[in-house]
């Protein structure tokens, strides 16, 4: 039904571009506007962001920081650059923490023995080699457990069964993730020996959860791990029963040192401001559980895509994909490009991450300065006939990958995906090629390729709230 | 949208009740038209099946022949069925090859380094400690194997990458379970060292699908294991872009020579012809991935609660519940009922299993002598309200565990569910209890029911086509 609905809107937009060829504007001169439509016709119709994203889980597969396929990843990436004529491609060094995944299993003892689908959260430290055993004390909030006594939490394992809330704009993965980072702390200083949450997911299908927890100095540090909402509900079932419910938790990883890898840049170079730039991109790192297809391969493909397709015509300003290392691991490839380029970063016209899976764009929102509010206004009557709104908050904060950039107020855009089934996949073992539909993928080339387009080519430079 | 359609179906079969116990039939009174339209009501609104699913899964969890889950399984059912005050319960004993899996992994080699999900089929072999290496070649079909050449295929893991046809009745099943069966058998006899499979399956989540694989005397045992349909999809692109792709497959299993369950069985006992029986049931046993809940906890879950129901009334012939066991293994149970009864069957004057999933019932069919087709026709008429069709072809089946009774042509029913989704989950890990969908179930005990009462109180006694 909703495919239909894709087909049916995207034939209108195609319907539509003359109408639209004769709108005005200060900014785009008419050939200019003629060239977007043509734009968003060629994106509609390529294959090649699919492409991109089939030969990178597939060819490459999980990319997590620092491992044999975080290489191959980067490798990669280069290659295609290269291939796909971008005027120049570079890497630039990024560390980072490195941690791995060995071994990981649970099961319930008793009342009733059976196995649990289980993962470790990233940074979790390693159980004894027979894992932890003990009774398990559940709470459906962090703040429950925060407000839980000592003596209740001591000597068992902590279970925490939030659960998230589905939403288009993915509003409900915040609450969640505070359990995921902050739960086994908590639960340490209440003499916890172990910590489990249910998975900060959507999906009812027995795959667990990973992502990325934290330990506190001083506070002992316990294993930290998620288990499936199907198991969740069921370990709640047993609980409620009144019995002690006893499991053992099994996780073997390891904490490696420093790792390195690379974010890997493409750049179109522009022809009349080369060194102004618009920056589109997405994460090249994945977890390990699954191939990375939604998180983050789709958006490495749509960006790549729509830079290629959007610099056909030589844009007045540069276009440059970023793609970053170990975004899964805190943001290093970020933090390492906004501190290599901290004095150049005024040079960025437009910032936009793909990183929220590879369902249709709903919505674009700007962060920018009030001054140049004309030209959002007019990109976001170019993207009308995508479907795409015009949210007008005019308040952005851009992908994960763009916070280390916010301190200097660089002119951000968002192009909001739907949401509503991210979560059902994300992190998981799930996250493989076949999850994400070809002509969604389409959609959003074209709408990051009408975006990097027009604001490399708007007469009106894009500033930030900088300015 | 699915679930608001059975609501408003369910609430005409409710509003409809009146006007149908005018319905006139030489088989049943006016009384007893009122009853049944009574116990519809009462089965739409009982949560009795839920709750002993919901008890068998969470209480018990996995039941694999043989094995702990399965003892607990038999306890449970005994408990259950002397607790719904049924009038006899006994337990009969099985034997039945026994079997277990105590670990399994795989992974692509090369030339992209990724794990593989993997189970193994029932009966498989271990393959060394450190797994089975080598290259892969894949076929369509197992027919495609059948053909290949011993040269091509000597010394090779075999992938059959059979897609299975998604279908309402389950008829992709028998073609995609040929693989299944034999795949392992034909590979080994071409040299192969090992065979994978892609997963009897519809669903494009990570979950390998199990199911019972067999050895032929004289032929080398190889392993014998499937892959989840999305890491089939994988291997089918890696090997379709040209270079050699090397995986490892270690599987860990052990037959365990004989091993004994028991049928379980509970009945109510007619009060005018107390040795004539309708035989309802589901099996008891499950495979150890999930919890066994649409396979086969529903159907257990069902038609102990459609006879508690039904038995209110005091039928003039029994209701007989089955609960087979080891029916995963190959039908011992019923084969080892079949044996103890066989002088008996022919008190059996009505017999259906619910053995596919928790979906609505669509249809009835019937297999029985010419002569009583009006009972049926009476029955089709009283569960047309449920939204049930009457499938006039009169050569029904019956479950699975029915196929030993096929030779004494006993008046069989297939009460027919919409099996369009059952095979996401069947015999993978994700057969859980939330997949169940309370409403249909009801919908299940409601009809089950309805065929109970009616088989136990006809006028005319229903017979086989042995007659």
């Amino acid at each position: 039904m909703k495919n239909k609905m894709i087909s049916v809107l995207l034939f209108a937009a195609l319907s539509l571009s003359f109408a639209q060829t004769e709108a005005k504007s200060d900014n785009f001169s008419q050939v200019q506007l003629k060239q977007i439509e043509q734009l968003k016709q060629q994106a509609l119709k390529s294959d090649l962001a699919w492409n991109l994203v089939e030969s990178l889980t597939t060819e490459v597969g999980p990319r997590m920081p620092g491992t044999v396929g975080d290489k191959a990843g980067v490798e990669w990436a280069v290659k295609k650059f290269n291939a796909l004529g971008f005027d120049k491609v570079w890497t630039e060094p990024v560390t980072f923490p490195k941690w791995i995944r060995n071994f990981e299993s649970a099961a319930i003892i008793s009342p009733s023995p059976q196995k649990l689908h289980i993962t470790a959260l990233g940074n979790s430290i390693s159980t004894p080699k027979n894992g932890v055993q003990a009774q398990v004390i559940e709470f459906e909030t962090l703040a429950e457990l925060e407000n839980a006594s000592q003596r209740a939490v001591k000597g068992k394992i902590v279970f925490i069964n939030y659960r998230m809330n589905r939403d288009r704009d993915g509003n409900g993965y915040g609450p969640a993730v505070q359990a995921r980072n902050r739960g086994a702390v908590v639960a340490a200083q209440k003499g916890a020996v172990g910590y489990v949450m249910r998975s900060v997911s959507t999906a009812h299908h027995r795959f667990a959860h990973t992502g990325g927890s934290h330990y506190k100095e001083g506070v002992t540090k316990i294993v930290s791990s998620a288990i499936s909402n199907a198991d969740a509900d069921q370990l709640h079932r047993l609980i409620a029963l009144g019995k002690p419910v006893t499991i053992n938790v099994n996780v073997q990883t390891k904490s490696m040192g420093e790792g390195t890898s690379y974010n890997v840049i493409g750049e179109f170079t522009g022809s009349e401001f080369p060194e102004e730039y618009v920056l589109i991109g997405g994460h090249l790192d994945s977890w390990d559980l699954g191939t990375g297809a939604l998180d983050d391969g789709a958006g490495v493909a749509i960006t790549m895509a729509a830079a290629k397709l959007a610099a056909k015509t030589k844009p007045k300003r540069s276009i440059r994909v970023v793609l970053f290392a170990a975004e899964e691991f805190g943001l290093w490839g970020a933090k390492a490009y906004v501190k290599k380029h901290e004095k150049e970063l005024s040079n960025i016209v437009a910032a936009a991450e793909s990183d929220f899976g590879a369902d249709v764009i709903w919505g674009m929102e700007s962060n920018v300065h009030a001054s140049v509010l004309p030209v959002v206004r007019d990109i976001a009557t170019m993207m009308k006939s995508l479907d795409v709104e015009h949210i007008g908050s005019n308040s952005a904060g851009g992908g994960p990958d763009l916070i280390p950039f916010r301190p200097f107020k660089i002119p951000v855009f968002k192009l909001a995906q739907d949401g509503t089934d991210y979560f059902n996949l994300h992190h998981t073992a799930d996250d493989t090629l076949d999850k994400i539909d070809p002509k969604k993928l389409r959609q959003n080339v074209a709408t990051y390729a009408v975006f990097s387009y027009m604001a490399a080519n708007a007469k009106t430079r894009l500033v930030g709230k900088n300015n």
